[in-house]
């Protein structure tokens, strides 16, 4: 459970506020050798994003990315907060 | 920068041992409302590994899948070691 209390923050929250939210992290540490994977993450975050889009409605706007690099490490963070009746299906 | 640290541990690595490794977490926290979506996750989780083998050469044993409950809130953790020429493009 250890990663559980740090997404979407620690605050304890009211059912009458409650939304419905989804966070997606990809994180991509390249290896030392010089065969490493090129950047593939831009056009995964693309179909990743296609892919949940599929699952639920979202708007465009209620999308927040971000990209982060870190010597070897590439970090993706995709929030989402979803309308009330967010159901697809 | 704060995800950084967490993600993959936090102990210092020599480059001579040093793998290519994704990380994919998805979180998704319901809402209070009865009209929270269904439970996508495990529907959610088969498609975006199909995305991902896309970009990454991955054998089966080398991913590792687990999934969280905690109250409103499940986590989709899927960890991949990739092989040293991981690259596919």
């Amino acid at each position: 459970m250890s990663l559980l209390a740090r997404l979407f923050g620690n605050k304890p929250r009211t059912a009458a506020i409650a939304k419905e939210r989804l966070q997606l992290i990809i994180a991509h540490e390249r290896g030392g050798s010089s065969t490493s994977t090129p950047d593939f993450m831009p056009a995964l975050q693309q179909e990743l994003l296609a892919v949940i889009s599929k699952y639920v409605s979202v708007n465009q706007e209620d999308i927040k990315v971000t990209l982060e690099k870190q010597g070897n490490l590439e970090v993706l963070e995709v929030n989402i907060v979803m309308p009330e009746a967010g159901a697809k299906r």
